[in-house]
């Protein structure tokens, strides 16, 4: 390489390490070792706007070992993006743009949150997706507006999860032939060698997924090869390509290169200046970028922002041509629901339509949602069949038809979350995923992301609770609901009837920075006749009226049928008895305190009922129906009865309750603070 | 094959499709086309006794496509297992021993619960490992007790999941030579065709891996392929083999032969009549094994249980010279702790030792008990360094140092905790695991698993809340310890010292049918001055005590020690408080309800500070500082006092409580039922 482009190259090392050396945290050896692949990109590869962070049309880039975030953050700054020195000296800090691994809602130029390994290079696959589809969505014959890659780096550590696994041998069947992955194979990981645990020949398994693989020896004295790589790379667009490109981690460290050491600490005063001095840089400057190099770079990012006024430019002929599509287009990037279009959802009238499972419910909203909004695409994980996932009129999202908006996911759980989370990230589509709510234990390390990211996600899950019968304890969730519950910025629904479920696709599609859980059964549910859909949308109100209650139950999904039959018979029995349904605890929890004791008054005993743990409902009732165990494998309505999921369990605790406060004494449940809570993300 | 050969395996298929017949549910397809499998392995490759099903030294064999189950429970029945023609009967049925998938607990003869897809395959891996530490640790030159190999038949749906390849790339690191895998390829899943979204070459992929891989092109009408490609698999001893076996679903049905509709759903009885015919049986009878079959399977098993006979004998002569060793196995066998081990756990005394880190603490336990259990094997999913899991006098265990206990699981979360689950599962071990805590998300479905299954798997999980500072939100955890809470028979430990980290591992060790999940801090916590092991082992105690107190705190882990100094200002300022520290809410409410009523009133004011969701404290709390959403980059003091998580916010919120309550109608969050409930698993 020139001496020009090294000093350039090594200038990203030294402030890459600085960072962490200032922070007294951080991980410099990865951005080191990396910093040639993040020079050939940004200087010769990627079209980016660093004026317009946000540009549609843009290359992607995903860094998905996020641990080497200096790097980005280091390139960023060069690039002109809203990345000042200050920032930099502040990584790592609280209220910084610079935090310790990419947050995509505080910096701008980072697309996906990444840190969690594997994530990145899926979210990447799902941004492959995205880009294809939009393309044959949206381009003409005369107007190219969507074409553009997905470049990752990785690691090691990405390699080894499974979840890129599942997303990889996808990419591959798809033929994502614009997606590029550099991937940094340099022997280390924290525990030490590689050799430790992972010898695989990832390039042959890599083949085996139908990938176009490189090599590259070395990347620290001659980027011609690198360079020639990524240019084969780009001309093969039948297949994802991945360079495996050997490197050292803290290249430039004195005592720490090749070494673990490098990894995950700062090198230290001594060793950083050592590097520094064997970079020919300053070695008692910090953050110091040679004017030549600045120039450089400031130069390269012109030149990538011509693309983005070319591209602007070519729009604008588009938007004349085809007004249409352009304002479609527009409407979609920002995530704008069409006038009225939830004025379609089904609703239901009680003793004309037929009770059905709420999978079938959910199967409704997707037909009458999907032909409206073309922005919906998704799948599920070859559960296509029991998740009712496969709306009317869908075609196949496939190599060959890039216009289809339906996802085979295959037996692929995590994959397919992370895979959405990249399709939303990349902007102008919902994405919706299916699988049982069982396996959310497969993906919650991808759904947990889709909440922090703010990524309007839509799970479907079936086969909600041991209420799904013979497949017994290995497919029943317990534990399930309340672990979605418990997380932030993340909406679980578990509709009753038809219109509670036309009331969480309508919630969930209106908030596209938070994803939604829709929990749906396998079993036929009586439908309510108090349901509307905006009532639902609530999150709690009363579906069966009581006057001066002496009892209140309180139950989501295909238990709240069960309460109306109870509360019936106590009613007669001299218990009056209100029937509350709650579809989403989240919702219910944003109404007003007043809204809230209207339905859950609090200091009338309350008794909750639903098919999974107790846990999170003393919140809301003095005792519960629950589950305190796995289920059991039986047909369903028998489960059900085992574990005391019938009308006369819930009479007998409810008369039960009753009883235990007959002195009077009930705790007010609603005699409660909530204290104000610290505004995190 | 042999005319009676063809005839066994066409009963195997016919019996497999009569239980979905009968119980009008569960899956025919997989079983008809894995007979012949099933058939070999039985007949001529394992060693196995259908009277001491759980002799040590037997093959291990794992339905990794549970649902395919019917095949187990024929090939049990025909063995002389005890399942009865009745209990196949009962297939799927409440009460019965032939769920719906496989579960260990409920039935002789199966070694793990399947269903899950990828699990088993992993779980395999895991026994694997198990035999070949064994092996180095017990055999001796004269006396062979660990020798046996390892059975897979999995599906395309397990090798589609991410946690297979974390296992099996595991795997062929390692070299577990006995472990063979039979893989069902039968170019079906649910969706349909595996071209839907599987196309990758499965074989190259495990090549890749470091497995020996072999191809069978058909079985259906000639077994001898199989049989050669098995006794191969068995004669490479230095790498994993997998066998790619060409199958069709639904073998014989005359309709659904080769499609997924022979998958999920009973043939119903003109199909299976029809497939009967086809195999030669007579088409009006179900659950029928001809007496030849029948004896020929007789036979089988007879054959196989002489090998069980033979291994006594030797494991006599064994247990005569090496009386020690044997008194060991069969201790270690049994999950028997030696008497007074736990008095060797670190305990604390205030003055004089240091305060450290929880995983520190940890640490230190595992020093302790590590040399004195040696069936303690673990490791940590590269994070070792961070997680402080590699004991004194650790050595890894790899292919050539198999005596070692310290696995190098490397970046694979759900990997490692499938394969701990499969360790357990083999016998003689008490694994144990290690990653952040966040990274359960990654896990969860394979530590669900130890849970359902009583593996006492050990899980110790360290940077457990937003303290650990910088590495930000993707890394803190905020809904993962509720997440586990509300999880059936699993324990989760949260130690706010030493002697309640000393008191979690003896309260895990001594449970080995209940998993346990240890939490620990990054940064360094305050000591308590009433700590004791004993205490701590009922889950919650006084850590400060107060006469009649207006106000009750409690916190768990890191925030006691924030609750110690905020009580103290609180009753300098008037208003008394007890601080009652709670390391493990399971063991608390196993307590009597005056143990509990003696820690927390109920009736007094109560705060609970825990740096993590506040859902599940509402049951013992009135008021709650937890966390409402991601946490934040930063330096962790920083990012504690920022979310809340000081004295003086303790102070505060305490004060505001009283205030709250001081009209006296503080409801009594004890006097509450908790209804009896229904025993599940
Ligand atoms: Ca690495
Ligand atoms: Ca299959």
């Amino acid at each position: 390489m020139s001496d020009l482009e090294l000093k350039c190259v090594n200038t990203i090392r030294a402030v890459s390490a600085d960072q962490p050396q200032a922070a007294n945290s951080g991980h410099p050896g990865a951005p080191m070792g990396c910093a040639p692949m993040a020079f050939l990109l940004w200087t010769e590869f990627m079209n980016y706007s660093s004026k317009d962070a946000k540009w549609i049309a843009r290359d992607r880039f995903v860094l998905s070992n996020g641990h080497a975030c200096a790097l980005q953050y280091t390139m960023l700054h060069l690039t002109g993006y809203k990345i000042g020195v200050e920032d930099l000296k502040k990584f790592r800090q609280l209220g910084s743009i610079t935090p310790g691994h990419p947050e995509s809602f505080l910096t701008d130029g980072v697309e996906v949150c990444t840190g969690p390994l594997g994530q990145g290079i899926c979210n990447a696959v799902g941004m492959a997706i995205a880009e294809r589809h939009l393309a044959a969505t949206f381009n003409t014959d005369d107007h190219k507006i969507f074409d553009n890659f997905t470049y990752v780096i990785c690691g090691d550590g990405c390699l080894q999860e499974g979840v890129s696994g599942e997303a990889c041998s996808l990419a591959g069947h798809l033929g994502l032939g614009k997606m590029i992955v550099l991937y940094d194979d340099n022997d280390i990981t924290i525990d030490g060698p590689t050799s430790h645990s992972f010898s695989e020949d990832v390039n042959k398994r890599y083949e085996a997924y139908g990938w176009h693989v490189q090599t590259v020896d070395d990347v620290s004295k001659d980027l011609g090869d690198l360079r020639a790589a990524i240019k084969a790379a780009q001309a093969e667009t039948n297949k994802p390509s991945i360079i495996k490109i050997k490197t050292a981690i803290g290249y430039g460290s004195p005592s720490k290169q090749g070494s673990e050491k490098a990894h995950g600490a700062p090198l230290g005063a001594e060793d950083l200046a050592g590097a520094k001095k064997f970079f020919g840089l300053p070695e008692d400057k910090s953050f110091f970028v040679p004017e030549d190099v600045q120039k450089f770079f400031t130069k390269a990012a012109e030149k990538a922002d011509k693309k983005r006024v070319e591209w602007d430019a070519n729009f604008a002929k588009y938007t004349a041509a085809n007004p249409e599509k352009a304002a479609e287009l527009s409407r979609r990037i920002a995530h704008k629901m069409p006038d009225g279009v939830f004025d379609k959802l089904p609703s239901f009238t009680i003793g004309k339509d037929k009770d059905l499972a709420s999978r079938k419910h959910s199967e409704n909203c997707l037909n009458a949602m999907c032909p409206l909004l073309p922005e919906m695409v998704g799948g599920s994980a070859d559960l296509t069949p029991s998740n009712n996932t496969r709306f009317k009129g869908a075609s196949d999202f496939q190599k060959a038809t890039p216009e289809g908006r339906y996802l085979r996911f295959g037996v692929r759980e995590h994959g397919m979350a992370a895979v959405c989370n990249g399709i939303f990230a990349y902007g102008a589509l919902r994405p919706f995923c299916a699988t049982f709510l069982t396996f959310v234990g497969y993906c919650v390390g991808a759904i947990r992301l889709s909440a922090l990211s703010k990524s309007g996600v839509i799970y479907i899950m079936t086969h909600d609770s041991i209420g799904l019968g013979e497949d017994g304890p290995t497919h029943q969730p317990i534990e399930t609901m309340e672990s979605l519950r418990c997380m932030p910025n993340i909406m679980v629904f578990r509709p009753a009837d038809s219109n509670e479920m036309a009331a969480a696709y309508k919630v969930a599609l209106s908030k596209s920075t938070t994803p939604s859980v829709i929990c749906a059964s396998r079993q036929t549910l009586k439908s309510l006749k108090l349901s509307t859909i905006e009532k639902a949308s609530t999150g709690a109100y009363v579906a069966v009226e009581a006057k001066d209650p002496k009892l209140v139950l309180v139950a989501t999904g295909s238990e709240v049928g069960i309460c109306v039959e109870a509360a019936a018979k106590l009613t007669a029995d001299g218990v009056p008895t209100q029937v509350v349904t709650m579809p989403c605890q989240e919702l219910f929890l944003e109404q007003t305190q007043e809204y809230q004791k209207s339905v859950l008054p609090g200091n009338v005993p309350t008794l909750s009922v639903e098919a999974a743990s107790p846990s999170g409902w003393h919140r809301f009732s003095h005792a519960q129906i629950a589950m305190n165990s796995f289920g059991a494998s039986g047909p369903g309505g028998e489960v059900m009865a085992h574990f005391g999921f019938t009308t006369d369990n819930v009479v007998e605790k409810g008369k039960a309750l009753t009883d235990f406060y007959k002195d009077g004494t009930v705790p007010d449940l609603s005699n409660r603070p909530v204290f104000e809570t610290v505004g995190g993300h």
